[in-house]
This record gives structure tokens, sequence and C-alpha cells, in this order.
């Protein structure tokens, strides 16, 4: 992350990678206050180990492209916007790099890119640890799950009382 | 992709895939024309022992995220877009995937996305087959000599005399 | 629609077609969680007696579309956005549909959208149930004598008591 | 249509209820140059025995939303907008009509969202005349089939050999 | 005003008429919910005596167009737009009228927009009542008086004081 | 107007003026490049018995603004646009304007733009010279009258037909 | 400025330029309210001894480009824009000037920005006044060192409890 | 530059430091494909003498942005669009640089922007080498003149008259 204020937007991705037991870290990396420690982290990464490397950054979000540029491995960008953005900045700096110039793969924003960028890189690393699959395969039924149990709630009591228990849940 | 008139645009990802011996195969599968086929193709891919999904479409640009929901590949979107659409259309379709909704990766458009889609392909592909991570230090090393080498004759010539040297080019 | 928190953006669509007397039934199909339940939910609308379906979902917005592709019944998309998008993605996604790939229908977002694919539907099915159209005119009529009255209030007491009205009301 | 100019890109909804035996007529109603044309149009159509009106205008394409404000009869909206507007003016104008005040349904633009014009029309209308259903999934068949054709090519012969072919074929 | 909901926006240009002593009249009329009502009254305008209107009015924000195109007075428009819309539509719908289709003059937005509306329309009759000239001359020279103030103000106790100073204020 | 590229933009605002009789005079005033000659202008303005300022540019668009800042004239904008501005830069210039900071009324781009501040101007002139009132009436219906006769032939002849002798006129 | 209504979000430039010793005056100036104002600050600002102007405003935001026009002092300009512009007009206004119109030179918005544009004077300034080249220095190593130790902090206890640190020093 | 196809835009930047007889080197320096020699670059640009980096890049450009944290000069920004970007990406980053980041001063695209960027640069020098300060006011004095003769011609032969000899010249 670029920053630390990134971090509770980012924590979903430690999250995922932690439900499959893939081991992570989590590092600071400022690209515009720390460029060399950025380049170092960037370059060690993979005689360190390290298998895939996740930035999160909002603004300029030069972070998540210069990584990519400066290692082998692959590199998940996610836009850390919690207000949103009429330039829509960090996306427009991450989608416009150039061919051959580092392949950055752009999820989402904020939680929901972060959800996404750990599972990104779970289904890869799936290849490297075929266990992980099957645990793909679970969650993504348990999330069909949970919508089909509300479907089945909203056939039963109709959308206005569907309504009425979503607020009375909210409230409490 | 979603359309054949997208191949053209699309065509460097086979040629990256192509250039580290990575085997691929070029489908044409629409989101929007033929969900049935989508829903075959994205649900068998594991099955037939593909390791991951490229997917190019423009416009509503579906097929990206509908694939990343179908399947437990990892899958790569590329937004197809020769003429620039006001909306950014396919690129917001792409990175407001919900969390858990199917992880889709997007990198730019057009012939530098799908390059660069390759290139994150074979990144991730190193952990499974070592030998690429030789072949990409190769290639960024190239891509950089190519850049100093252009460096090297700008100072030499001067960038008025570069300039006239590359509209002769061009002509040529 | 995609999720139960679109409920509440929906539920004038509802309140809409109770209005008419039109029988409808709210169920939730999550494009990106269930696939399959959408494509189901899709393929079966005819034969199940449906007339129109209306969908709701927001960010990548791909449930409006896919049901547009997976039915030969007439689809009425909304874009849940509570938040404003400035990538207006859900909208983006709606109206970039290719031709013949799922003619989809978008009305405004949230709860006056929801309301315009309820009137929507009902004008159509008037020309089925012809004892709507009379229902449709006194329903425009009404809303029209409403501003009517108020139009007639601002000419009565002048601008600035019907602000210091219009206040006291909110208030109260 | 607005104007003459937008005809070229409107055709395709003439044609599609052409290609579906649906009979209808062509109009030119300026919502700015003959307002009183455009509120007499509106207002008759129902008693003509029309039974949907397709409105196609560009830029502040007030046509759409005023045409579904004066008739009782369900309207669709096609945003006629060759040359990409930066500011999406048409479809702005479309998708933020207000609750209750015209439920205009916007398609796309140019000719595919005229052609999703029509055949968002054609599926209301199957309602009416049953006979149209079959013809719908005809032609989604159809569709698909040339996509399912192209795919088997491109297997065949392989994508450097698919994108000749495209080429020597767009040149005869 | 297309709704009442405008009334608190549009305000500072019936104060701003007033100020100049401009005889001015606040009417509530609906593009969409009462079209007949809104071509009555642009109809009627100018052989009721008005001399200019100023319609305002958001989202579609047909009110604004369609009241150019339907009387020969110049007409003003506001966009109301109390919370930011992304697509920018009121004023997209605002500023693509076509030539020679209601030559609509747009302002800013919500009270701004309203206050410069007012004192646009007062520079045009200051033509026909020339009294009005020096009371324009004297508001813009009390306007540039309360600038020169604080900055004498800024100068005089230096900007961190004139921050405390402007805080203490916003408190009492 | 800003430079003199501008003027074929800017043409159709002299050509309405001179079509209506009113004098007018056309000159070159660059915010950027003579800041002191824009302030001359528009001060000396209205001595030099001026009655409006219709003010052109593009890009950063301040002549228009700042015009209207240093007259009690009212001030018309024309946004010079020839090549769409993904920025929407003289636009956004032009509508952001203060309170009580220059009321800048702001028409639509290029020829479209210049042809309706042609007109608004002269609408408010008719208020001083009451001969324009039927004039403006009498463009008005022949403008209508041209899509009607548009339409007429469109009934004639039938849409396909209509447009053979449109590509047919375009071309001789 | 051109607003007193500014000054809390130019105020970090002042700040900067007083952390490094270098004397400034803060001034009020509208570009719209005060254009003779604006006109004398900018035409005497060099022969007053000034060696830089940094213009903050918003909306149209034409004091930044106004400046750079009518003096021959750099000028850099900040975007005040507390509530995010979905049409980016104070950046559009300021990064389209043309050529040789006057080099404004743009840096972020608010706080951030006037930070930056007070480093980019201290930056340019240290050509004249060397000292303040290694007080650079150590301001960028400052501001590393911040980001290293927050590193350190987050690999010594983990992202999760780094969290409820950050949480319970922020309730702090 | 970050590519040698920049260099054609930004040769005006080269032009204008000669105009000045100011000392400069036009460098190619990838942040994407070359980032060890864009560290390097900015690293060593200081002990090298330079006073100032003017950085132009398309696309993510985050070249304009890392060189202006890797080093303690003055850096300035130009965006090379030769084709219009809808996502205006290299503005968006450019101008989101936070504080304490790199304060990268950002003037406008291609050309006018590279234009602009020398100029500014020698403003600012002007306090280094007093005798560019009379080649400033000079270089201004003549543009204004270009404009003052225009409006002259203009004035002379009238608007259309200009027009046919500006279509003239452009034919010759």
């Amino acid at each position: 992350m670029g920053s630390d204020s990134d971090l509770r937007y980012m924590i979903p991705a430690v999250d995922v990678l932690n439900d499959f037991g893939v081991p992570n870290e989590t590092r600071f990396v400022s690209a515009h206050r720390t460029p060399d420690w950025m380049h170092e982290y960037a370059a060690d990464a993979e005689q360190r180990g390290l298998l895939a490397i996740i930035a999160g950054a909002g603004g300029s979000a030069h972070l998540q492209g210069m990584s990519a540029s400066e290692t082998i491995l692959p590199v998940v960008g996610v836009a850390v916007e919690p207000n949103p953005d009429p330039m829509n900045a960090a996306f427009a700096s991450e989608v416009r790099m150039p061919a051959d110039g580092g392949p950055l793969a752009t999820m989402g924003k904020n939680e929901a890119g972060a959800t996404n960028a750990g599972l990104h890189v779970v289904r890869f690393l799936s290849h490297v640890f075929p266990e992980l699959k099957q645990m793909i395969r679970d969650r993504m039924e348990t999330k069909a799950a949970e919508v089909l149990a509300k479907d089945a709630r909203v056939v039963e009591i109709g959308p206005h009382a569907y309504l009425q228990e979503q607020k009375a849940k909210s409230k409490a």
C-alpha cells in the first residue's frame, strides 16, 4: 500500500489470502515519498520468494504500475478511492499502461477490489497449490447459497415485508 | 473474444503466448448472442485443462465479467475499444465487479491491453513453468535496450535531426 | 434484483404494478454470484407466464443485459446507484448493448427509474389489458394536477412565503 | 426522428419491424423546431392506432422524453450520436427523466440502438401477436449460429489465418 | 421552475430582480408532468407582457430548452443540481440545443446560476430601462469593495489570524 | 473571438445579426495574449454604443467570463470546440462563473452555438426594436416548415427511398 | 486567492514557504469581482519584487490563467475544489491554456495542491538561494522516514493490529 | 520523454529554450520500460548541473510524477495525448500527486503544453539570468501584436472577406 490510510480498504485482500491459507505480508511502500524503497521492494520481491504483489494506492496511483515495471512477478492493482473521484484518476493511471511496460492487472476499487484481488491471486495460485481449487468452488457456492436464501425469503414473505425485516435488522 | 471484429485487437495476446511457448486457443464467444455457449465454455474450461482465460470484448463488455463468474480459472479482461468511447463503457463494466462476484483482472485496451494480458498470464504461469522466468527477464531487457538505443541516438544527433530521421523512416 | 440491498430502490416498481393491479413477483438473482440461477430464471420466465422482466442492479450491472440475452421477453433495466458513480458504470453497461444482442430498455436510476420501469411495462401491457389505458390517463392527470395546485399556491402567496411554507412542512 | 439526418442511423428500426411484419410509419418531428407538431403527433398517436413510438434524436434529445410525456403509448428512445459526444448529452437527457414524468425506455445509440429498439417493441408486441414469439426465437438462434460458425472457423484455421481471411474479405 | 423543490435554488433570481425593481412572477411548470401547461405558458408569455423567461429545472431539464422553442422571448436556463450529477445531465441537455431550435442561454447551476440569470436579464433590460445601468455599476462596485476589504484585512492581520477570525465568525 | 481560427465557427452569429438587420462588428480579442486589449475592449464597449457582446473562444475560454466581468453589457458565450474535448473545458469554464461575478450566458458550441447566440441577442433586442418580433416569428415558422416538408416527403415515398434521395443529393 | 473561503485550502502553501524561510504575502484578488485589481496586482508584481505567484481559485478558476497572462513572473495554479466537481471545471480551465498565452503551471487541488505549489516554487528558488537545496533534501528524507516507520510497525504487529492501533489513535 | 513518438509533440519546448538561449538536452526515459534509467536520470540530474526537468509522456504518464519524486529539481509535466483520451488519463495521473510526494507542475497537452512548459521554466530562470526578463516581455508583446494586427485586418475588410482570405492562405 502507498499509505497507511489505505489499509482499511485493502484489509479484505489480507483476509481472503488468510481464508485460503495463503501466507502474505502487508507493507507500506510509497511511490512518491519512498521511490528508492519501492524500487528495492519490487526488485527483491521475487528473490525473497513472493509469488505475486497486490498493490493498492489512490490519487495518481503510480505504485501499481511502477511495481509492475520493476519486477517479473504478477502485479495486481487496487484503486483506493474512498471519496469518489470525478477524474477517476487511480483507474485511469492503472488502465493506460503501455504494452510491454509493466502488465498491471486492475481490479475494482476499495474493499470489493481488494477482495477480488485476493481471489484473482488465489485462482492463479491454484495451479501451484491444487488444494485451493476445491476451496474456491466452495466459496463460490457459499456466496451463491446466500443469494438463493435471500431469494427464497423474499418469495416467502413478499417485498414489502422483506424490506421491513431488512430495516429492522440494520437497526438492531 | 465476443466478436470476430475484436480479433485484430486481441491478436497480440496470442503472439505473446506464442513468443513464450505457451499453448493457447482462440475462440469466439458472445455473451449476448451466445449466452449458452459462453456458459458452457466457461464452465468446461478448467476440466478441459485451460489454466487461464483472456477475455476481450467492447461495448457493454459483459463477456469478461460473466466469464469470471462462471469458472474457477483466473480471468483477464481486455477492453476492445477501437473508437474511443466517451462513456468508457467497457472499462466501467470491468472495474465495477462486486466482491466475491467474479474476480476479473482488467488490463488496458486494444493491442496494448492484449499484449499485457498475455504477459500477466505468463508471469503467473512462471510459477508453474519456471523456465518462463528468464524469458520474462530477457524480454524486459530487450524492451529497455530499445529505449536506451533511442536515447543514445537523440543525444548523438540532437532532437531536430532525430525528428527528421523519424519522419524519413515513417515515409519509407 | 442483483442483491437485496437493491430492494429499497426498486420497490417503487412493485408499487406501480400493484397500483395498476398487475400481478408481479420480486426475486433476487445475482449475475455474478448466481450465474446459473440467472440463466435458469431468464430461460424459464416466458414458460412460467411472465410478460416482462424489470431488472435492477448496480456496479457492473450485467444482470440487466444478460437477462435480455437469455429470454424472449422484453427486459427493462434500472440502474441502482445510491452513491453517484463518477464512472456511470451501470448506465454505461446498459446502453452499450450490441445490436441483436439482447434489446435492453434502460430507464433512469433508483426510485425514479423503478417507477418509470413499472409505468413503461404498464403502457405496453395496456395493449393486452385495455382497461389499463384509462388508469394511465388518470394517473398522468393526477400528477399534472399536483403541479398545477402548487403553481396556483405560489401565485397566491408569492415565492418567499411559499418557501417558508415548504420549510415548515418539511420540519413538521 | 428529430431531423432527416437521423434517418440513416434509425433505419435499422424500420428494417427490424419490417422483418417481423410489423407495420410502421417513419416521420420527422423536431422537438425544437416543430414543438406544436411534436405535441400534436404524440397526442394523436394512440387514437390513430399506433401501439408504440420509437423516437430518435441527438444533441439535447428532448424529442424522446417529451414524446413520453405527451402520450400514453410506450416510448422507446434512441440516441443519435454519429460523432461521439464527450458530454454524452443525448443519453444524459434520456436517463434523467423524473418519476411519473414520462417513462422513457432508452436503448443504445445509432444503428445498434435502433435495431434493439425495434426488437424491444417486437418483444412486447409478441404478447398481442403471439406469432412473433417463434420469429424472435428464430432470429436469436440465427445470430447465435453466426457466432458459432465463426468460432468453428477460427478453431479450424487458427487466429492468424482467420485475420488474413477477414482482411481479404473486407478488401473484396 | 419544473418542481417546487427547485424553488430554494432559484429564489436568488427573484431576489436579484426585486433588488433592481424589475417586476416578476414565480410559476411552477413541469415539462414532463404538465406538457400542455408548459406549452400554454410559453406560448402566451409574450402576449401577457413578459420580457424574458428564466427557466430552472434539474435532471433531464427539458423545461429550459422546450420553453426556448415555444416562445419568441429570450429564455435563460438554470440547472438545478443540488447533488452533483456525474452525468452533468442538466447542463448537457441545455448546451446541445440545435441551431435555430430554441436559443437557450445557459447560466451556472443552483443559487449562483439563478443570481447570474437575474443579472443577465437585468443587463439586457437596461437597454429598455436605462436607469438600471447605474444600478448594475453600483452593485458591481459593492461586490468589488467586499473583496478589497477582505484583502486589506488579510494584509493587516496575516493569513493565519484571518483564518482564525473566519472560523470564529462561522461559529458565531 | 479569441483567435482568428475561431472565425469560421462564429460567422453564423454575424449572419444571424445581418439577417435581422442588426449592425455588428467582428473583433479579435485574446484573453491570454492581449489581456490589456480585452480589458480595454470590454470597458469601452458600452460607451461605444454596443448593446451586447457575443464572445467565442475555445480551450480555457477565459474570454467569455472575463468579458462579462469587465462590462455592464450582457455577454453571451460560445464555446469554440472543433475537435471534441474530453474535458469539456470551454463549457466548464463558462458554466462555473461565481454569483455576481460576471453573468455569462452560455450557448452551445461552434456554428450551432453561434447561430443561437445571435438569436438570443435578437430576442432581447426585440424589446428595443419591436420590428424584430415578427422577423423572429417568421424565421421560426420557416424552420418549422422545412421540417414539415421533409416529413411530408418521407410519408410520400417511404424511409428507404428518402434515404436514397438524401444520398443522391449529398453526392450531387 | 479568488475568495476568502479559499484560504483554508491554500494555507499549506503559506506554511511550506514559511517552513523554508521564504517571505510571502497572502492576498485576495477576484478575477470576476475585481478584474481591475487582478490586472493591477499581476502587472505590478514583478516591480514590487515578487519572484512568483501562487494563484488558487475554484469554479471557472480564471484567476490562475489570467494572472499568468498579465505578468512575466512564473504563476503556479491550485484548484480549490472542496466539493468534488463532476465537471472538473477548475482543472479544465487551468490545463487548456493556449501556447504563448500565459504559461500556467497547474498543481493538484486543495491542501495537497497548495503544499506542492509551495514546494515547486521552493525548488526553483533553490537556484537563487542555494541554501534551500539541503532543506528540500531534508524534508524529502523526513517524509520518507515517516513511511518507513509505518512500514516497520505494520511488519512488527501485523495488519489487523495496525488497523486497531490506527482506529484507537483516531478516536483519541 | 517517455517514448520517441512523443518527440514531435515536445519539440516546441526545445524550441522555446533555444529561442531564449537556454542550453538544454533531449533524452528518452521510459518510466515503465526503463525504470532503472529513470531512477538514475532523475537522481543524477541535479549533480549534472541541470536546473529543471520538463517531462512529457502519455497514457499512464508516470514519468512526470516519478521524476518529481526522485529529484530535488523542479519538474514540469506535459501530457502527450495526440488522440483525445476520454479518460484524460495523463492529466489525471499528473494532478492527483499527494502532498509532499513530488511537486509536479502540470502544463497543457501536446505542442501548446510543451511551449508553455518551456516558458514557465524560462520565467523562473529569469531570476537567475535577469537578461531573460526583457526577452520574455518582448515575446509577449510580439504575440499581442499578432492578435492586434489580425484585429485591425478584420475591421478593415470585414469578417466574410477575412474568412475568404484565411481560406485562400491555408490553400496556398
